[in-house]
């Protein structure tokens, strides 16, 4: 059992890498991420889970087949298990993500953007 | 499929009530709700799953039995299932709550403070 608070600030300052998410909790079976975004995502869906997006600093937006959602320090979305999507970000971002253990950042879509799940700051 | 962004703050200037969870969120049987919180809540456990805490606005302290967690703004904790705590707020504090669908406030305690379950805002 964590004896101290987790200070989201100092956890995002311990890396720097893109589209490479971070574990800094656990619920139940559910993580809690960090990540910091720059650029434009691939396409991809998690079949099995929503998908949580939190944006704790800067912005970006979450692309669908057939729509876009702006998000901004401050707000969330619910992306809904299946669906396509691509975060893109102009400037640095940083999104705390919840999600089932296990999910990879790619979803179906795998590739150079494939992080290593399960990592750990 | 909502077309917006949650927005945090948005949601919190739409109620003034203390001890009194709003869902904002669900992703897969998870919500998120908001509350505010000022005093000295009930002691109580949640017997079936873990609870976090992200403080949006202000500060609390987390008491446990055996230990006191102070939280601030920006900072996160897991409280884990079958855990007695009590939160306890000197000034309003605004909290996220991350929990599955179900969870009463007051656990297994009951009593005054337990609020209506799965109201949304």
């Amino acid at each position: 059992m964590t004896d101290h608070a987790i200070n989201l600030r100092d956890k995002l300052a311990r890396f720097t890498e893109h589209w490479s998410p971070r574990v800094i909790a656990e619920m139940n079976d559910y993580q809690f991420k960090l990540v910091k975004l720059q650029g434009e995502f691939v396409w991809h869906a998690h079949a099995d889970t929503d998908e949580v997006f939190i944006v704790l600093e800067g912005a970006l937006t979450l692309q669908f087949r057939d729509k876009a959602v702006p998000l901004a320090a401050g707000e969330m979305y619910v992306v809904p298990k299946g669906v396509e999507h691509r975060p893109v970000a102009g400037q640095e971002c940083s999104v705390m993500l919840v999600e089932p253990r296990g999910v990879v950042n790619t979803g179906d879509a795998g590739g150079a953007y494939t992080a290593q799940n399960d990592v750990w700051v």
